[in-house]
């Protein structure tokens, strides 16, 4: 069988279960090395996945002539120059979102890929999960009708440890979470966002003003052709890893998503108590492994991926406009050019 | 058994089941008389319900002396002139939402309660059905911690005929849908509203542009100690009629409402398909006599209402907000001062 | 309006709720008396609900020329005789499960109906209940194909006080319980149950011996064309009243009922938990309605019930059967002629 | 990493599912060589997995010193000799369910085992499912009180071809389906069956009948310390592959598994349709996996496995007592000695 060698960047909770799939799930790929600014991480997942090599940097990554495609999965800071190195080294991509944290930053990307004639997939794994998957079959059949409302949910369940907002490697919670329903909202609604409004809370946790990020929003947007919609992003909401998206159609709607997740209930005189769900990695588990799969195909049979660049900076432009809106008070439209806080300064690449 | 005569103004569809409640499921009540416009129907409804009066005319009620309250269940844009004659008369009043449909008459018409020392119930029968009430014992116990987000959806079934828009006699979606949720918000979070942004569309029913309406809205909400919130209202959604609440605390959280309805559940190759709530009257038909049955009681025994005028014009400034913010494009702040289209101008009584 | 004048015959629990209907949701309906053994009871119930007359007995209830129906809900045991002596006055009758706890009472009885050319609805009152009704409307249209697997549970949430079994006047398990089931099963399979087989426990209380009464059953069903089935019941649940059927057809199936009820949940780190039903006069609320207005509406209008005389000796016959196959451990044959247990001895009202 | 090298025999579906979880998803495994009557169907697989070594004959692969453990996936009817064989060459064994089609050849295969000294699971992968194993949790931490009713349901989707009759090479419903329940029953009660009762139907597909199998059953149990249960067993529900168990003990219940499965739901003024689960290796995916990464575990580190032999033959001992009852119209008592078909003649290993 012929395999695509893979190049993996960073692996943190998300690489690792990058690697895992890659290793054992995705026939057509060879995971050839791992790369992580942490040598010993990576050292220790090629060990545990007997992958025999690992590296330090991205460089020594790129330079192994095995690998025609390279999987990037370092904090987002990082995203858009390893895209960049990886485009100059004549590699495939497929980048972790968002794209960017910048607009800059996304549209130097998407010129690197496009000057070295490379291919670059996003990693909005959305797409590929069972329930959404059906969700768009119908829709694009015209089933719903014209959508009319998009709405969507997406919380996280645990505290975030404080270190995670010090380390400033991540976008704010648009950046890192919200950014999932932009990409839903473009692709399930057919249609573009033009404007955004944000209402943000940090009253839980004050302490988060000083890292520019928030608990939890709400966000109003508004659609070329006229739907509208709101988006709730949740950095901790305790009970739940809780993503369900609703799309109202004119003729008839589809919900997505339950937070009931492993299918067993408690009686009791109190009521009957539901197990839910935890985590990204249990819900949308066959999601990454559906990505994966997907890319290595199209890659291997010289194919477009499936989520392309454009989705990238597309998705990214909202979250950016939604930032505004947050900073400013005011409704924020969506525009794909222009730069908001200058450039990513240097690589490193320490993983999610 | 002492008894509450009691006189109904307006017999509509929601008119029609409150005069069948206070008739038949109220002990504590006596349905006296029923006026409405259109006295035919007024005649119908108490010939049906074995009721000896009917009237034309919202004074010859009010003449009645054995009436010592009235329901006012007339249009919207005829409650506050309603309840300003039935203060003057000397009745406690239980008024259908919203109060009124402009500031100034919400003010004028709590200005005559206030100085005719009757008693004023606004009809926010949710607060009254069974699972909101279980709902906010939980909350007023704490065991939520903090609100943190408000979401609330109100999604109507059935295209409404567009001779609903045309006679005018109703608010737009926020006054005659969305204040229900402007009610819970507040009674809810515990808190009030001081900000709200709304988007709105026509798209798939542009004729609704020249009667001042929408189809569907979208719209945040910023309270004064930090929580924040969306509610979604939609005039026709088509499969179900869809009224479900979260609120997402700092500790806990409680989801209210669902859509599935009798439970009969059909299994075919193609999947589960359940049976769906369809209409008001049937999803709240024990929160509307729960209401009915806790206003009668508190009258007869002096008790203030448990849903007040000051919780009526409060729901009804956050609607007057949310319409300017449709209107104008932005972010619109809660004042409760000052009016915005002026005042009602004449009392006609046809029912809702 | 022209109305049926009725007697009502025991105030418990369930002829309460019977009287309430009546007085106050049933338009075609007038309650005339109330009887019960115990006066005050009987009393107490006709000044609550404004009727003028209450008797202590049913003789005098019979006597009434204004009563031409009859509602029985005495204790079980007393059924047979009620329906004996009301059908000898001419009057038509609803009587509640089961209507006998004897097969020769219930001959009896339904050969004094016969004689008196009156008209008896036994009460079924699920057959009423939307969801079932529902279901129902699909088997009768072909949907499911043809019934190859009929599953019926039967939960009771709270543990009887053990009172309830030394009184001795009413039947055990399958004769209160489980004859729902029986009726459901005869009514969606269209078929007859010809063999029974039954396992009971009563491990958890073994006091029930002695009142040859059982905590909970298994109960398999042959029928005559060749479906299978298995109803399960349970006198004392704890976590909810619990009432589920689930019809396999050759082409499609149908699910009835759920144990959720209000829909409140609350969702903590431990869980999503669930509202749940708690007893049958929740759970059952619209079918007890339902039933008593069809009854009414078929005697007012020379029409035959809905439920007859004939559906409550076969359902009988099978609890018969059943019984005889928990005493001798091996299936049993359902023979619908022939006394098990000798006949009921004396009249007595006091009501379930 | 030290590695556990196995042989798999019998590549049809359950064969081949567990080939590749061993290949790809259990780091402690080493899958070494497959077997299979048919050689090219072995042949196939290996070259899929990249296993170098194939076999037509469980002997060749048993010759093979690298194998210490053998998985076990023909049919029904060659498991035991399959054992014997296995046992004799000193490999410990994973064998799926049932242990085997008589209780002769099941205690030939203990014999062997016992014998040979080497180590013994059978295939209750249900065990291992999330959902199942969370409610023995709490069973076992005495959450539910005593057990009184287990009640189970298995129903397979798609209708049988007929030549999976004709073949002849598995046990009926009870040894194929049921199995699973019967193992379950012991599992979660914490106690043996005693006696049992079957009705069974051919109604909708009478050629069965001649090959000794059913359509469905409902099989009534009897525990020994006097809990009681159902299980229903179909082989083509059409609308799902649905299994569902409902313990309910004496202080609180727990109800595992539900039909619904991706989480996407079409909602339309007819309804609200879920997807449902169509396959065992769907909703069992997990458990088939945690089953195999369990059993290499154990072996490698000299455990006992946590399926035993015993387990398998005492649920066998049900599935014969079932089919006695069946077969005979009468309770049977589950006895674990004695024969009741006689013994496997021949082995072959045309898989599953």
């Amino acid at each position: 069988m012929r395999k695509l060698g893979i190049g993996l960047l960073g692996v943190g909770e998300m690489g690792r279960r990058h690697a895992e799939n890659l290793r054992r799930l995705v026939p057509e790929a060879r995971l050839v090395a791992i790369a992580d600014v942490a040598l010993d991480r990576a050292r220790q997942v090629a060990s545990d996945l007997e992958i025999d090599q690992s590296y330090a940097s991205l460089d020594d990554l790129l330079a192994n002539p095995d690998i025609k495609a390279v999987v990037i999965a370092t904090p987002d800071k990082f995203h858009a120059t390893a895209i960049c190195k990886a485009a100059a080294a004549g590699k495939d991509i497929l980048c972790e979102k968002p794209l960017a944290i910048t607009l800059d930053d996304a549209h130097t990307a998407l010129q690197a890929v496009k000057k070295a004639g490379v291919r670059l997939q996003v990693g909005f794994m959305r797409r590929y999960d069972p329930a959404y998957a059906a969700a768009m079959k119908r829709i694009e059949a015209g089933e719903i009708g014209e959508p009319v409302v998009f709405k969507s949910i997406g919380r996280d369940k645990d505290v975030p440890p404080i270190a995670a907002y010090q380390s400033n490697v991540n976008g704010m919670l648009f950046y890192t979470n919200t950014i999932h329903d932009f990409d839903l909202a473009r692709w399930m609604v057919g249609d573009e966002v033009k404007e955004v409004q944000a209402y943000t809370t940090v009253a839980i946790r004050p302490e988060l003003a000083q890292y520019r990020d928030v608990v939890a929003s709400v966000l109003n947007l508004k659609f070329s052709r006229g739907a509208i919609g709101n988006i709730e992003s949740h950095a901790q909401a305790m009970y739940a890893y809780d993503v369900r998206t609703e799309i109202i159609g004119s003729k008839a709607s589809i919900f997505v998503g339950t937070v009931a997740h492993t299918p067993a209930t408690f009686m009791t005189p109190g009521g009957g108590t539901q197990m839910l769900a935890d985590h990204f990695l249990t819900r949308f588990a066959d999601a990454y492994l559906a990505e994966m799969r997907d890319f290595v195909h199209n890659m291997l049979n010289d194919r477009p991926p499936r989520v392309s660049g454009e989705d990238g900076i597309k998705a990214l432009a909202i979250a950016v406009a939604a930032e505004e809106s947050h900073l400013q008070g005011k409704p924020y439209e969506v525009t794909h050019s222009g730069s908001r806080t200058g450039t990513v300064d240097d690589v490193r690449m320490k993983a999610v």
